[in-house]
């Protein structure tokens, strides 16, 4: 520094403060980083349909928002660390629910699923560690795995096999000395992929073999289609010291601005480690708290409903994607995303397109571009995921839009629309 | 790890997977750790003073708690990851009174200040970095700093000295090439040190000199006593690109169970790189921006009150505490912590003694061990930190509560009491 100080006095960009390398390494959102495109559209007049991010258009149970009317405390006030006992008692029950046997004392209550992730990863994984994802994945793990410097190795799934998992031995073949964890999403964001029983138990041997910790989203648990089956990492038996399972309230309610989910394991040391992380920031916030006790009171019928209509919805948008020329996509048996192939090189460039420079009939769609999705590089660039969050009337509209825009794109490729 | 396992089949232990080497060196948080024994306490039927956290019993402002009584949308919905322009705005005229002028876009919201610190150190510091730090300081900075395998370098102050800083020269002497940032709390949590407008004026020149970013945790601006007056590092010209500001709506409106705070810097490559992090969780909590949207509302009578009533209570415990055989406790200037000396070799197990062995007519104090306050091993080995976040009366009972402790601990050191 003193030496670039006394030979470069011209430079003064270089006399400033840096920002860390992992603050420049880490990835904007791909759910979020085309956000201020959508702003200004919208300060322009136009509607913008929102099949970026995974925010329902489902109404939050009364019960939860009566629960935040009647708050009764006089000071919002901290609670536990790992959440009130109260709260974590009706997580246990819950669970119980689910055919999940889980103690209060398993719990660790987080802002969002997003700080379950991020703590589960701080708690098992230093700086140069690797966890194994196979991908497209949920783009923010590459986000929380930057936080601790931590190294995602990706085993890729193709559209052209409908994202189907690569054989599930793929996963031995990814292990390092370094790796210390795998990770998967189940129901997966964003392909809807449903991990069979046998699936989770060959990952059960290979997490057993080489000692490590297999980190399962489950915050899409109650989304699955056609019949299936969704079966709990937590239920698979031999695994009580090696399955977390990452929770949030956030897509079962329609809660996703309460910003609370959770962390749980049978690990005790895993547990007291992650509480640890928690005591750092002290407590989730007692308001979400305060709307999440009520989960249990939410009738069995708001879930059923809000199955069936995701369903249809599904059905309606996975079929007009592919009535839309050059675009492919596979259906998802979970979950309440669609991973779509357009005809276009550059799916970011198109989706900034059609927020600065196109709408049809003064509408237009914003989508989450693919690439975001993948850890590896130059993957996935012609690809983009669509959330089916919006009810059926304008899912239609955004189809309109998306085949509308696709028609005129500058940068059509028909060459590859061709080949697939 | 086959080497271990070839060589040693009857250690079932070393074949399990394994918490991170941060997870073990991150303290448990000196405020929280003891939480378990204050709750067994309780059930037991004690009634415990708490003066480990900075927990008011401030009542929060109604225009607050009304704002959640009316939150009027029907989904619980995920905000801008920065917060909502609307918030924003409120916050910069409330800068604005404040008599800083800073711009919504110099804003990210963030979970808690404790978000803002661990989103600005990720931002400037990379694995092995340091970050100066004066102690005792903040306990959680240890642990923030923990999460990003960064280290803390402390200059430590000294309770004869009350608290008051060393040399600010000593700041330069501690820098290397590994140091990217210096942290400062003015007013200070846990020592009630408040900053001169001379003294961040010699901060500024060692920033600039040096090429470091400055953070300044500014949480407990308003609470400033005997007519003294907070300057901001946020109002010091020509720190433009190295103020950095952590700030929290939880000490000014009694509402630290919201859990929201924010960044704030003129550093605008800062502020983009803070967004990415924060795209990652993606959004701080709608229900306690609801309730933070409230804040110009609350009368300027309310914080007037609130400030005289701590300064009363800070008088009071401060006398208490002196009048108390070997204790010794300066008088703070800011914030409303009080650190204290007591004639023990080990306060942390006279605390602990406190919650499980003791109590005075059924009533006994929680506070917070001293030692979890350094980042300097075996320090402040002695002394604890009392938040005068209870009412007179309470404060009172509390400190007869101390007084009978300390007369009947077995482990009271009467010889130190003699030497201070």
């Amino acid at each position: 520094m003193e030496f670039l100080r006394l030979n470069q006095p011209q430079t003064n960009i270089l006399f400033m403060p840096k920002i860390s390398q992992k603050g420049q390494i880490i990835p904007a959102s791909p759910i979020r980083k085309l956000v201020p495109f959508a702003d200004k559209a919208k300060s322009m007049g136009k509607k913008v349909y929102h099949l970026n991010i995974g925010q329902p258009d489902i109404k939050t149970p009364d019960v939860m928002l009566d629960a935040i009317h009647n708050f009764s405390e006089e000071v919002i006030a901290y609670t536990h660390s790992e959440g009130p006992l109260s709260y974590r008692e009706k997580l246990a029950t819950y669970y119980e629910r689910a055919g999940i046997d889980i103690s209060p004392s398993d719990i660790v209550v987080t802002n969002g699923g997003s700080e379950a992730i991020l703590f589960g990863m701080l708690a098992t994984l230093d700086a140069g560690d690797e966890v194994i994802i196979p991908e497209p994945c949920y783009a923010n793990y590459n986000g929380f795995a930057a936080m601790g410097d931590i190294v995602v190795k990706p085993i890729t799934s193709f559209i052209e096999d409908g994202f189907a998992l690569p054989p599930i031995e793929a996963f031995r073949e990814a292990i390092t000395p370094k790796t210390k964890a795998i990770l998967i999403c189940n129901p997966s964001n964003p392909t809807g992929y449903l991990y069979s029983k046998e699936e989770l138990e060959t990952l059960k041997q290979i997490v057993i073999d080489h000692d490590l910790f297999l980190f399962v989203d489950e915050v899409y648990r109650e989304f699955v289609y056609e019949g299936e089956v969704h079966h709990s990492i937590l239920n698979v038996e031999g695994l009580e010291d090696y399955a977390v399972v990452m929770d949030s309230i956030s897509k079962r309610y329609s809660a996703c601005g309460a910003r609370l989910g959770c962390l749980v394991s049978r690990n005790k040391t895993l547990i007291k480690t992650v509480l640890k992380f928690a005591q750092a920031r002290l407590s989730p916030s007692i308001l979400s708290i305060a709307a999440a006790e009520a989960c249990l009171d939410v009738p069995d019928s708001y879930m059923n409903e809000v199955i069936e209509e995701y369903n249809s919805r599904r059905d309606m948008l996975i079929e007009g994607l592919n009535r839309i020329e050059g675009v492919i996509c596979p259906n998802p048996k979970g979950a309440f995303y669609a991973f779509a192939q357009l005809p276009v090189d550059n799916a970011e460039a198109f989706c900034q397109w059609m927020l600065e420079d196109f709408d049809h009939e003064g509408k237009t769609v914003m989508m989450a571009p693919g690439a975001g999705f993948y850890a590896s590089p130059n993957t996935g660039e012609n690809q983009v995921r669509l959330a089916y969050v919006l009810n059926k009337e304008d899912l239609a509209s955004a189809l309109e839009c998306l085949e509308a825009g696709l028609a005129v794109y500058p940068h059509r490729t028909v060459e590859q629309q061709m080949t697939v």
